[in-house]
């Protein structure tokens, strides 16, 4: 069994953001040399996601936009997380609606996907550094 | 290491329904000869679901109406995606919820499930052909 | 390859908490032997989550408030389920908003986690003993 580890890491410069991290993730699973196996995409921060949808803008607002009717940013102390400081309790409610990950088949040395599928990281709480984990295994 | 990969194809003949796919997964699972390992089933689409929960009819009816309070269908136009041409913005958002995928354990040839454990695909944008993978890594 | 393979058991006295299962995960991966891989987390029943998130009391309120807000537990008659005589269809729709299951990378004989995950066991309708899964497979 082989196995494959990477971070990725993103800065975001507005609080919220969808970005298509697929190119990386095909990077990764050919540097790996991985032919069958699973690979894992996850979010290392709790107020970011990792999710698999399609790749057009229009769709990217409606899901902000329906998030923010989920679990509104405002007002702040609308969230007992706040107290603590923070002002991001919204954005660990918004990540579980989206995922933490995902868990892709790979197949003959590629991401075994359907005619749309695309990886997305959903940044909820943005203007920092924060991280993306790709681990593969298989042979 | 042994994989095997399966896809499942369904047409569904209304907008919305959840089927009952574990007798599928089961068969596959005999079919891999794998006997310790891990499951994953995915929905290829990104306007379908697989999730795991009960076969009770009744649920079905509650998780289908829930789900059209927190994204209805209509009107139309209220998902930007649907200027695209398409009427199906609601079931993008309708899959989050429910999830695109489930990993699930193998032991002595099995799927490891709880007692009330069973796989669903649940449609949101059918009448036309869409399929689920099945993936199995293991001994 | 390795597999390892243990049932964690909660009894849980109210009708909903979160547990923090990581110290049990982790003594699982000690257990296992096992350096790289996978290690899936899962809740055996259909009423109850698994999920990472941050170890914050107060997060955990909001959680709480938000889920009851977004499938409230009454009035019973609200949900279709509760004809079989149950009491509990708003746990079956908390459970797919706050995920089954985690998928969590191996690496070097740890759980490869950022700086604030924590593995939670979510449950919606205890009072009575109920099972979580753990599923480590690699080398």
């Amino acid at each position: 069994m082989k196995s494959y580890r990477k971070e990725l890491w993103f800065q975001v410069p507005s609080r919220r953001a969808f970005i298509n991290i697929t190119p990386h993730v095909e990077e990764c699973l050919r540097e790996s040399g991985i032919k069958e196996g699973l690979c894992l995409v996850n979010a290392m921060h709790i107020t970011a996601s990792v999710f698999i949808n399609d790749d057009e803008p229009g769709l990217h607002q409606d899901y902000d936009q329906w998030l923010e009717e989920l679990a509104p940013h405002e007002p702040i102390e609308r969230y007992r997380h706040n107290r603590t400081g923070e002002d991001n309790g919204d954005a660990h409610l918004k990540r579980q609606i989206m995922g933490r990950e995902v868990v892709v088949a790979v197949t003959d040395g590629r991401l075994d996907f359907g005619p749309w599928e695309q990886i997305f990281y959903g940044e909820f709480d943005g203007r920092r550094k924060k991280r993306v984990l790709v681990k593969i295994i298989g042979e």
